[in-house]
């Protein structure tokens, strides 16, 4: 991390007061900010760089050979711009470059040159290169008689505000104010952002997603989750939108990639983009995600996995199109699960409700701290109290927009022809003018992959739902439509027949429309969100104004919690940012663990366990050239040890979140020895809480991303370009 | 084991020419016939009593302690005839005993004195007295003209002539000629027969059977498997049926019960009677089971037990009726699932084939061996190609007695009353007169779970099936009910609501029918079944003859095996008699097993381990009494060495199979440890194949047997009667 700006020293000394490092331990809790390396003690962990050269804001460091990729992360292994990421987050560039003929989901791709790379619609890349606490400024904005609306909406504008200002004084680079506690603590990060991203390497789904969606959030694993991109810019190697002309991205620093791999006990490390997780929350909070949100996510996903399924049963074309939106509902419907149990079982809410009393008993012992402090919890609770009462209702209307891609879109117009006519700063994000062009690109993304006989199912069976809650009550645009089954049906049938949406000119013009002009738009979806679109108003200001009061609250808490902390009474944990998708550190070992009682699983996987879970049917099909290299016992120079096999995945005790996905595992020099790409089903729990004993991440092995890339792709030239041999 | 037969000894030495017992090691292959003790060298692998107090011709001896329980096995563990065995294996009588005010199932049962304990109907207890080898004269009856049909028939008579033979020289035992090599070796044993059994103590299913099918054929476990039962004889110690006068047996040894358990790598063996493996059938057998029987099992049992939940989903009455039917089907299913996937993956059948390459070039290297034995192999292979060929049918037809109850009884009936009318010796074992006593008990015990509305789905399922299969074609009393779907439909309705089948005066008369008589019966099952009944002669005929095929080829084989293996060429593991239902010693150690890359499991579970897997939903509902006790650590003596838990389940690798359920664990003492009462799922494939990688059985410990038993039901009488404290 280089950087000229003056205020990159000030951050790491505002920044240090937040986090209080706990005793050293083997692992812990934590998802750091960068800024807190230099107090963390890593060198008795068993780090041998110079804690220095990870994060540096003198000069270059490891983290600038780290980048976001979308929502994962990736290293810059080459000087060339190639960036080392998952399969699974090249999946939508690999599904979207895939036709029939060219299936590249089945059977993987190898650009053989640079020529021979297909661009990624939609993908960019950002690296870290400076942040400044500005809390003070966004918090200024706040005045006493604000509503709680008003308070969501003056922080939102000055984030947007600081943000504008960064960007005009930075021109090309990309701003964004991070909230790193919720209410009291933001942060500026500046980001180098690249447009111009291209897949280079993918191996095939039977190889990057062996044991799909059954292991999936398992361990043992033995998935080859690797792909590899590239980075492009303009010849003056500023940012610039694909071109043919664009030429590779030159990083800062590039992470060395260690082919001898990782052992058992090694102490590890990860950087990453570690996307959101809640540790902060109350138990209400909890409750309600364990009586309301997450069962309604269980139930709803699980009946739209099994619709576009049986939907794609017997043609491969719509299977292809539904395949990324099945992939990552099943994803998140078996990560809800996970945290569903791990709620139940580990009595989340009654252990952290038991934590409350104890803060609560410390408020009540001061009588200023209680005038102050006193009803915090309880306003907090009643917040979370009318989010459940209203949940169904409310969690029903925002996934009709979500199940239904013909609503998406109508609902993305409409929204985005208002928002579009207010001042940039007071605009929904998304709407803002530095982010527009990439937001309007995802939505002719989303337009190729809807698939209209689906989403017919989607919308009538998300309508049976509405008049189930009684929804054409409150909702005069449903009255009509939501009168009977039959109506619901006659309804999702004659508007699919009827919509333009799935023409890209149509929706171009939409977008392009007035407010006005949009309401005389013949379409049926459009026209039923023109009528609906004050109802789903009214549902983001209630959010805005529920925000607006968690933050007060949540902000005086964190104040409190502080000042427990500091008492020697509360966890220290509770000091560490939630991970909000900036730059952050974990540290732990490659260690087994035993999720239940007489069974320990170890950390490594091997080849010659791949291959006894392979049955030829998919998901557990290996290539046939795998079966043939093992056979012939053709390990290159990545056997594992000792032994005569492949090392192929890795287990270990970092703090990891969904964003972590393509985090390089990091040996204690530095090094790249795995690409992180999931958590062990009791660690879906993380988002709540971390605990050693059952939070393990998951990694690819190095050495089995070299072996398939050397030996069964014959991708020589990558594995020449990242200087193994 | 005492007993005054001068053949005892005899029978020692012709034993100990079969089984060549293979170098000494931790845990071996085998389920080896008491007589080999002696030459087992078990001293060496850690056993510290007199290998001859196990088995002894001479005296009282560890066997005599044994007994058989129905299918499985029990110890007696106190010098009034108390026996210890499992809970599954009590479960008929428990099931018997319960009503719906009196849910013995549910709520468990403890005699407080022997006034209270009841009566087991159906259950009976033997005990091993003697054996003698009876080969030569089994044998002798067979003569080189004969059928094959002939020949097993004859075979056949000569068993129960020589049972009958010994039972008059000694009055009140029973006799047994088994089949210990098919078609080479038979052995004729000799029981003391118990038929007064009763219930003594069960703990609820919610213990007994904690974790169901869920939990069922795998490891780890938490099931606290055991029942006590007791079993009485006529005051003047001769068998005798149920009396209230009778007293308890006084068994000439009494298994000592050792309340401190055993620990991780400690010696452990089994006595008992494990029910039947088959592995020395060829790989052409193997097919046979891989791609016709298991699947047809798996699929159509599958469908019965969902078939019959369903029907006791909302009634309890109707859900106990069926409980032990679906907990039988789903045990056999289960099992067959693990076997199936066992041959597939473990590739057996291709394994064996490659052995008897292996062995058809031996037999072809000498001329002689040649000319005897060349075509041994391809003969057997053709026996089990026609069992495929005609698998689909004849299986469908043998489950038509076996889903349909009235089907089932209706079979019966025409069967018995067929066979009764034949010499004793002729007919078919079940229906000799020393047993058509108990099995006409049977019938009645059958006809008490007859649950009509059940019945005529799984009626009419069977019969859409053998209409599937063109059964009408060839079986003309199938025609007009096979028409279309709308006679099967009519018939079945037709039938249940016409049936006296569930009357028992109605069975008893048929029962005493003539086969003439029995034609004039009005009844829809009886009539179609006189109607039926040359088609299942025809099976049965065909099986015999096949079993007379393979009982020469078998035999033969076994003699060229022998043969190979003493030219040092064969496993010597082909050497040791399959299970048939006779006792028999297993050893091997309390250990783990890794059943895939990376998972290992430890062979010793807690009290800590169940509680955290207890929901409180059915089937892991622990009784609350279990939860206060944890919580209070009130865990007695029965802790776990320096843990403050209580030990519940172990592992071991020893060779076991059904019928080894209830079989005490007994330590290097020959103290009882444990109880025997399932495998894990990789070792379902025991049947086929032992190895000690996978193969392991799973026990309940004696520390949860008398924990439970004091702590939680506080039935110190009976830990006071096993002589403990």
């Amino acid at each position: 991390m280089k950087s000229s700006f003056a205020f990159r020293p000030l951050a790491l000394n505002l920044l240090l007061q937040l986090v209080i490092v706990a005793g050293v331990t083997q692992a812990d809790e934590g998802m750091f900010p960068v800024s807190e390396i230099a107090r963390m003690k890593l060198t008795t962990l068993g780090l041998t760089m110079d804690p220095a050269d990870i994060f540096n804001a003198e000069r270059a460091c490891l983290v600038d050979g780290i980048c976001r990729v979308n929502g994962c992360t990736g290293s810059f292994v080459s000087p060339q711009g190639l960036i080392l990421t998952n399969h699974h987050c090249a999946y939508a560039a690999i599904q979207k470059a895939s036709t029939k003929d060219h299936d590249y989901l089945a059977n993987g791709f190898v650009a053989r040159n640079l020529a021979d790379e297909i661009p990624a619609p939609g993908y960019n890349v950002r690296i870290t290169e400076s942040f400044e606490d500005v809390s003070s400024r966004v918090l200024n904005v706040v005045t006493p008689t604000m509503s709680f609306l008003e308070r969501t909406k003056a922080i939102e504008k000055q984030q947007r505000a600081l943000e504008k200002e960064a960007e005009t004084n930075h021109p090309g680079m990309r701003a964004e104010v991070a909230e790193m506690f919720v209410g009291e603590r933001y942060v500026l990060f500046l980001y180098t952002f690249i447009k111009d991203v291209r897949l280079v390497f993918a191996p095939p789904s039977s190889v990057g997603n062996f044991g799909g969606e059954v292991d999936n959030w398992e361990w043992p694993r033995h998935t080859g989750d690797f792909s590899f991109m590239r980075a492009y810019v303009g010849r003056d190697g500023s940012s610039a939108d694909y071109s043919p002309d664009n030429v590779p991205y030159k990083p800062k620093r590039v992470i060395k990639v260690q082919p001898q791999g990782v052992n058992e006990n090694d102490f590890v490390m990860l950087l990453g983009y570690p996307g959101r997780t809640v540790r902060h929350n109350t138990a209400s909070f909890l409750q309600y995600e364990q009586a309301v949100r997450l069962p309604f996510v269980v139930e709803l996903y699980g009946w739209q996995i099994a619709t576009m399924e049986a939907a794609g049963e017997n043609d491969r074309a719509v299977a292809l199109k539904l395949a990324s939106r099945i992939k990552s509902l099943a994803n998140v419907e078996k990560r809800s699960r996970g945290q569903l149990q791990g709620l139940h079982q580990l009595k989340f809410a009654a252990r952290r409700k038991a934590e409350e009393e104890r803060l609560q008993s410390f408020i009540e012992s001061d009588p200023q701290r209680r005038a102050r402090a006193g009803n915090l919890l309880s306003e907090i609770d009643s917040v979370y109290k009318e989010m459940a009462a209203q949940g169904q209702l409310e969690l029903t209307l925002k996934n009709l927009t979500a199940a239904s891609q013909a609503m998406s879109l109508a609902f993305s117009i409409v929204d985005s022809v208002h928002e579009r006519k207010k001042p940039d700063l007071e605009r929904e994000k998304i709407y803002g003018d530095k982010v527009f062009n990439q937001t309007s690109k995802t939505f002719f993304l989303q337009q190729n992959d809807l698939h209209l006989p689906v989403d017919e199912l989607m919308l009538a069976e998300m309508l049976r739902r509405l008049a189930a809650l009684n929804a054409h009550q409150d909702i005069n645009a449903f009255s009509p439509i939501l009168q009977s089954p039959e109506s619901i049906e006659a309804f999702a049938k004659s508007s699919v027949a009827a919509t333009k949406l799935g023409d890209a000119e149509f929706l171009k013009t939409c977008l392009s429309l007035s407010p006005i002009a949009l309401q005389k738009v013949d379409d049926p979806f459009v026209k039923l969100m023109v009528e609906l679109y004050p109802t789903y108003l009214q549902l983001r200001e209630k959010d805005k104004d529920r925000e607006g009061r968690l933050s007060r609250l949540y902000g005086e808490l964190f104040n409190v919690k502080r000042e427990f902390s500091l008492a020697g009474q509360g966890s220290t944990g509770v000091l560490v940012p939630d991970a909000n998708g900036t730059l952050r550190l974990t540290y732990g070992r490659v260690e087994g663990y035993s999720p239940v009682d007489a069974v320990y699983k170890a950390p490594i996987t091997s080849l010659t366990g791949m291959l006894a879970k392979s049955t030829g049917m998919e998901p557990f099909n290996s290539p046939h050239k795998i079966t043939e290299l093992y056979a012939a016992r053709d390990f290159g120079s990545y056997r594992f040890k000792d032994k005569n096999d492949v090392p192929v995945a890795i287990l270990y005790s970092t703090d990891t979140t969904g964003g972590n996905s393509g985090s390089p595992v990091l040996n204690a020099g530095g090094e790249l020895v795995g690409l992180n790409f999931d958590r062990t089903f009791e660690a879906t729990i993380n988002d709540f809480a971390w605990d050693h004993s059952y939070s393990r991440s998951i990694g690819v092995d190095i050495r089995y991303v070299l072996w398939i890339t050397e030996k069964v792709y014959g991708a020589n030239h990558l594995i020449a370009e990242m200087g193994i041999h």
